[in-house]
């Protein structure tokens, strides 16, 4: 079966050929999932291919349950991930800004995730622009990442002014923090995709794994050789 | 007819009693109105109020037609407005700010409607946030208007941005500019809403018009006697 | 760290300079925090400002963990708003009208932060159109006042009956009173936007504090000195 | 065929049992039918039926070509209504009160089709809240009719201040009139839905011809022999 | 206060015309007010009209709770309904029609509603298009109606069939009943206000105490004397 | 009553003529329907007709007491179904696949139902497009079969890539699986309705029932004399 | 390039698999398509395989162009359908219901499509529910097809009553007949996915090219070896 | 004036440090702008920065009229645009991969875009998953990219399709190629945010320009000086 680059375990066609295509192994969605299926897809995992673990959005109960059956998962509670053979840091730098301290929970993720899988993460946290100078007192420094992560609800308007203040990718996180016309956090998405600074890009409402993820593809573009 | 406080001419009934109540006579909305009902309610308010009376949204050969018609009128061709009797200048400074060049026809009719009905308007264009640097080099001076008008689609961040630098009111006015995802408007309209400046407000989309009228409540309420 | 205008709490960048910027200490929205960083934000406003500071839309075993651990709280919880130095009362006087008895929860916040901030509120509750000759018998009331907000559910009607009858400003506050086609305030915050009375603004649904808020920096205009 | 109930003409299958069943014969829509095709609709309505026959939307030039062919036509060009044989005036009075000028096409359209059915109908334009002295002026009149149809656009608040004045049934019909945020017509359709006035009915955008029909089936059933 | 027509009872202004107007006194929606708020409003009416007097959506244990502190009420719990004073029957007949078993709740309103102030209830349940032939063997008894009711979720297809059928006045109550694609009752909603049976009209959705109040407001014009 | 083709039980209109007409008896679908009125409806089915019944989305405790109730009946506890008398099983193959995982729970309805009713039904798990070739190892074995159900959520990608690779219809079922801008299975319907792949027909959010009744009436139409 | 199984001709890759996978070559949709990329297009889908060749919704003077420069076209101009090589004609029939005239253009690019690729059409026009007697009097001729292709706009009820009429396959086609909440198709297309008749499936809006095409995979499905 | 970082034209203020952080000047906009304002804002370009001058969406008349006054302008027809001073090649590869030939336009400008800042663009168009073969012919040639623009509309499934296959970055544009429920983009935007492809980032629908400049954003980070 190694040669069709999945396995078949009923539930779940674990595709063990993601590492070799992409440089990080399946990285499993928690919700939905039975404990014994999480256990087993990490089994798969951690069996056939050699980077990091990972899944995301899992509840305490749940994690405790899998720690218990697959030895040596590190936790990151805050930002609900389990996770297993974290892989070595690497030069690449990730800023990830924040709007308000509610935006916390998505930043968690972002962060947690972007560290397992080695990147070196920054955070600056509440630099929303109805107080620009705490922005503006850290803007040097966030302009030195080689990416970075903006996460913001509300009306966004947070990665507009860091995409017109730095060079870099500029990865945009709308979050579902706020109420009636934030509509879930389909306000921020839509805002930040009608950005005036140009180049930014959007991931999902409260995805900081999309982001992170994206930020893996940019760290393994950057960082690979070139002629 | 005096006495019930408006004049009905059949295909409209003209509020007479609106200045008495608001310190402005009715404004006529021109799409859907006929020259002949234009030029009979304009005489009706040029008749029985003494205010400015105001055209909005008016086409040139409308435009023409009526100034044929009613004498005294005066015209800005850029914010499609016809007015008569324009009203003394009041010591009331409105800070108009636009996000884009393309926002300009809107703040074109804000800032005609507003001197039209005598308050003191200074406009500063194109201080989008993408070059935030823009918008703080003229920081001092929007501080000091009575109320800032913020002009801006697409995302319509520059609202948040001066909400956070000033005191005064500041009325948003998102803009129907942009494409895809900025939803003709709808999408800077849900952004202002959901600002994290506090205490900014909101009119329609592309509605200039509609934050003249906001500040000319504000002027006649800062400026009238108070105890 | 004065010099910067902020306080990095790490959770938090404390806006410091807001009261000097805007009047006002920058207000804590307590949803998605928790006890502990509400303590510390609340701490630093209380020692680097002079005005009221507030917490709003927090719980009230929330509050009361709080109320035990900084002196000197007010407690309003029908408005879910905690509070520390009340402000000076202030001759600028704020009509709060109300469409019916279930909008109350939503006037009660905007009636308690007005309050806290040293405007001179008064209440007129259930007068929607419905049976508008009670509106009527206390416009004159109403007209008085320096603002009206105007807070009303389902279809939002009241907004645009106030707007016709007063001349001071009118910040409509939709809510998300109703069902089925009210769809949790979108109905009644578009119409209200699209209100036949010229001039009215508008602030995001539910959002008492945000009425209170546009209130405060029509008084900081009204009351400043002017030329 | 009679006994079918229907004639089959290949492009359209007439209902000649509509009037049986619903006391008038089957209305026609002109927007994408042929010139041909609305000739030979209506002459077999016109043999198969004794009551009025309508065409609703039709364009000038349609209009014109259709008279020619089939005689005895009745045109009401502002409304768009081309009509045969019209009913015999009905003792049933529809009072149609409208928001602003501009909602003139939507309330010809219903005044047209109601008088071409025998209905006994009375105009009331340009009562909108923004001035509801207006409205309060002609309330008494409106109250005596057996119906009152509601035409406003934007945000549609004349349906709720009639519906509190009145006893008789209320059809409201939203219009497309107005920008932005009146998201042509479907905001005053969701307001006119969540209406505080009990008992509100609502037709489509736009549709005056499906008012008029409303109140011919209100007609229909107030006029029938009770026991 | 008598001259005035309301009662103000500081949470509520009761409005004690409302009779006088339309024929029945004001109906209280339960939701969001509290038990003494309800007793008091309930007293006002019971005291200054005499008609019935109904409450709307009130759960089990306020019902119980107000029926202990204001004698002489009915309750019909299926409905969710309290009322004082049933209204004598009238001899006007409205024929209640629903697509599904889990329209049940909304019809249920509907009906307890509509005999409580005195209108004739027949009740069709489950005819829905799927099974056409139910709703054939039953037209005949819905056509003797004054007025018919249709209640029903997912398409609303119910609607214009039953349209198509009767000539009296049809009232359509979309119901959130289906999932996915009926978007909570908006599909039908929509639906309804399209159906290609002319003259229907529609309320919110399920909003089964609407079509009761519009076959009031029928039933009262049918009934009036007409000269 | 049999001559009418259905049995009227108050609460219900059995249509007794469905099986008849379609080949299959009515379906009960559980939600808002007591145990009571569940065990009348099965009885008349049962009583009344020859092939399978069935109950769908039913909650374990209504499923235990119903079984209680009415003797026969089989349970599918993971998809939700409750029947009696499954059909004989009929050479008509369906290919049952998912994207992930989490789409289980759909397509355990789906498959449930159509084993009930007597199709051969092959289940292919989690072979979403983010590895293409977990698909196209399975390929040859899907295009084997006489239709297929594609069940996906968020961006349902998968239903294009089966449309391009087999010639027999295929059955997109969107599921609700996801967050943020998949609103709730909304993105995966669009999605599937406008499928670059041609020919592919779709069902309701999660209707995994509506996928197996569509496959019914293929395996109907294909499995009947033809000429 | 054979072997690749497409033909690149740098603006277009053609699929020259499709046949061999589907059952017929792919259909060039002309929209955004210069002349000279559709001639290239059509000869390269002439010379590499067998069955007919569709260009759909294409403008007459684009049609005219191809024409002249392609030989052996076949036009057929009402459907915006250009087509060479016809298919044989199959023993499957198809029976294209719509609900009213409007319909028509729908209508019949589903029965050009249809009939080009070799099924045997049926046309059954305007039996729209609200005259359901003209549907009734049909339906057993339409029961008799092989499957049903439902064309209607506005509330789009006329699928449900066909589905709850036959038991064969029923293909339903929402179309932009309608205008206010008619939301250019979108209504008739939420309906019918939540259409009360179980077995339903749905098809793009106005896609009378998608109907026929999974017509189209039906009648493979059906008339194809069966063990 | 330099020292401010902008010039300011009064129509426009020229951000003229744009090229010092962003590594590119300003890019102009061209729709809603007059001819001498783009002439004038291009020659402060062209005056104050020394990289490429780009104008975007610029007509044929339009572009004409500029390229008369402003001297050494190179265009791209297709793509609509208008630049100056094209950029030294940069070893960066992206590959532009489209779904369909009516994707082209929006290729266009990415290409046309990225090649006038310097990047080495591939275009591989028409490999749309309803035949993916013409995807896996090509991906690895796709995957030695360092970036991919995915440019794709109706359902937008290429994007999760080329994100499986790739490593490196990928940025998707949806465009408004499809009709009905493609709702002129919408569909494909949110479908590629939700795509089950991990790190997938999106940018505005049609918005080749925006891909263009995250490209940009990218080339520019992985270009520079790493310790």
């Amino acid at each position: 079966m190694p040669g069709r680059g999945f396995s078949d375990l009923g539930y779940a066609r674990v595709d063990t050929h993601r590492e070799r295509r992409q440089g990080l192994p399946e990285v499993v969605y928690a919700p939905g999932k039975a404990v014994e299926e999480i256990v087993g897809i990490v089994q798969v995992l951690l069996d056939r291919s050699n980077g990091p673990v990972l899944v995301t959005r899992i509840e305490p109960d749940v994690a405790e349950a899998i720690r218990n059956r697959v030895t040596g998962a590190h936790t990151d509670a805050d930002a609900g991930i389990l996770f297993w053979r974290p892989a070595e840091p690497r030069p690449f730098r990730v800023a990830i800004v924040t709007a308000g301290t509610s935006d916390g929970r998505v930043a968690h993720e972002a962060a947690a995730v972007a560290k397992a899988i080695g990147l070196d993460v920054r955070l600056y946290r509440d630099v929303g622009v109805a107080g620009i100078h705490r922005l503006l007192a850290e803007a040097d420094a966030i302009a030195e990442a080689d990416t970075v992560i903006v996460v913001a609800g509300m009306e966004g308007a947070l990665a507009s002014a860091v995409g017109g203040l730095v060079a870099c990718p500029v990865i945009a996180v709308p979050t579902s923090t706020g109420y009636g016309a934030a509509l879930e956090g389909l306000t921020a998405l839509l805002a930040m995709l009608t950005s005036c600074a140009a180049g930014l890009t959007v991931v999902n409402i409260d995805s900081g794994f999309g982001a992170a993820m994206a930020a893996h593809r940019l760290a393994h573009a950057a960082t690979r050789e070139r002629p």
